[in-house]
């Protein structure tokens, strides 16, 4: 059962990430190769005490691949998709290319495994922001049915690759020695600060990220009725995104119902004490597979008891990434 | 016209923006006292030129005062206030000891200037968030009718004073050389974090601040029908809060109309360029009178075309605080 794999950008933030997913989990290898741009080949990477080398990724790297994990950019991915499937290997990929186009799965293993088996040599990852939301609020759905989501994020650095965490790393250190701050990598300083997503402003008015946690959340629930509404925001930390989120169900359900269902959720731990003031962080999601789900209260705004407010927060290279992939190639 | 102030907490973050906001302003002063703790006393702050000391604040303290600028925490404003005003002096209280009693009002300049002419003695100066959201939604609650407000703050550290601000700064300059972070004012890392806000949960899940946003608004509004629901979140930001605000109407409201309305509301500045992609962000918000306003774009996930997405930006301790407390002085 061992597969023959290859990662596409295994230098990057999720690259990194791959191959410690595929160390701890032990996940079953026949070979592993690593693909970079030509910039990065004939670097080396740790994996299960060896050192692999970094190849230059060419329409010839896939010969005598099984499967590919993905992650060095949506164009790359469409570049060399038709290469990879010309050589037998499955793609899973954790860019934005795929993810929409009809007939290709876009999963989230907690919710829809079962669209794994409808693909075609592609199975497509959700964006990250998507993958952290999905994993808490799809068992409220099947419980209790989810009319409407009002969600705000708090989204990390990492999304914006390995570049930005340094870039927000470097601006403290500058900071600290009383140099300016400057950047390059993301639009605005980031130390000390709060922005509006860097990802395109569409005709609607919301950014590709909230367009994608609307459309993404869509196509993964096989429900298009779901009203979703989001505003994310960069905010300056490192690799976890939270996210506030108000659930408008179409009928009444408590605390306590809601306590119950996250408490047996698959991926889903519940971080909520009251007394102590201890609810999701970041720096707590770090690290993770789990998403931690908090801050569980009935939102009286909403007459009838149909209303319920949730604070969470989970590791946005992990499972909002190379860990959702890898639990797709493990289901393969 | 010109009147004896006294500065209650003159040493915290409010009370040296009180000064720096007397000096902008040229508020009229005929004599001003700077009032603190023991601890304190002794010291000089600059004011226009000068070098003012700074006295124990006692009973004693408010003899031939007409005016009293509070910000020295809740108990202290309710132990001094009846010595305050027996001396005949006017409270204007930052603090929250009084701003859900009956009869004592609570005001935002903007909003409901009209209530400062019912007071007794003592006017209350809403919670930073709370201002910071009244002064854009008022105008559209006058305007087009709000039925319903879903908010996720993400406040700056300044609002738990400056010892707050001093804990997020020192963590940047010891994580920067490498040592262990600390912290002791706050009950969380604020440096690459985010947490839950660190007020007292109540009976209702929700937190203090939280509960403050709905009650007060209620309160300023004179309107307890708008529906609110509120998650308050504290992030590595210095001393400007911002907050993601949904908003659904009781009638169908555009874009536009809401643009036209925010445009010409005092307070407000629009901060929205989609194709730069540039939205209020805390780093321009702190030192500004302004709240920033941008992200508005009409909502979706609300059927009829009521409901409108926005992203506002604010200075905690000016508007937030002191500004507000000063604009109310100034209208007495």
């Amino acid at each position: 059962m061992a597969k023959r794999v290859a990662i596409m950008g295994a230098t990057g933030a999720v690259g990194v990430e791959f191959l410690r997913i595929l160390e701890q989990r032990a996940f079953p290898l026949a070979s592993l190769k690593l693909l970079a741009s030509s910039r990065s080949a004939g670097k080396t990477m740790p994996f299960r005490g060896q050192s692999l080398p970094v190849e230059e990724l060419t329409d010839k790297s896939f010969r005598g691949i099984e499967l590919v994990l993905a992650s060095a950019g949506s164009s790359i991915s469409k570049q060399f998709a038709p290469a990879a499937n010309a050589a037998g290997a499955v793609i899973v990929d954790n860019t934005s290319a795929f993810r929409m186009v009809d007939g290709i799965p876009l999963v989230v293993p907690e919710v829809n495994p079962k669209d794994i088996n409808t693909h075609k040599g592609i199975i497509a990852n959700p964006n990250c922001s998507t993958i952290i939301m999905n994993v808490p609020i799809w068992p409220l759905h099947v419980a209790f049915g989810i009319k409407r989501l009002v969600v705000s994020t708090y989204q990390a650095v990492s999304g914006a690759g390995a570049k930005a965490m340094a870039e927000l790393e470097q601006q403290a250190r500058d900071w600290a020695a009383g140099k300016p701050v400057s950047k390059s990598v993301m639009p605005h300083q980031a130390l000390f600060n709060v922005f509006s997503h860097n990802s395109k402003i569409g005709a609607n008015g919301y950014n590709e990220e909230e367009n994608k946690m609307v459309n993404e959340t869509h196509k993964i629930f096989h429900d298009p009725r779901i009203a979703i509404t989001a505003t994310c925001v960069r905010v300056a930390v490192l690799r976890a995104h939270s996210e506030a989120v108000n659930i408008q169900f179409s009928r009444p359900v408590s605390e306590q119902q809601v306590r119950q269902v996250l408490a047996a959720a698959p991926g889903v731990k519940i971080v909520d004490d009251r007394r102590a003031n201890y609810h999701p962080m970041p720096l707590d999601a770090s690290g993770q597979d789990d998403v931690l789900v908090g801050r569980i209260r009935q939102d009286p705004s909403l007459e009838g008891g149909v209303g319920i407010d949730l604070f969470i927060s989970g590791d946005q290279i992990r499972k909002g990434a190379a860990l959702n992939a890898v639990q797709i190639a493990e289901m393969l």
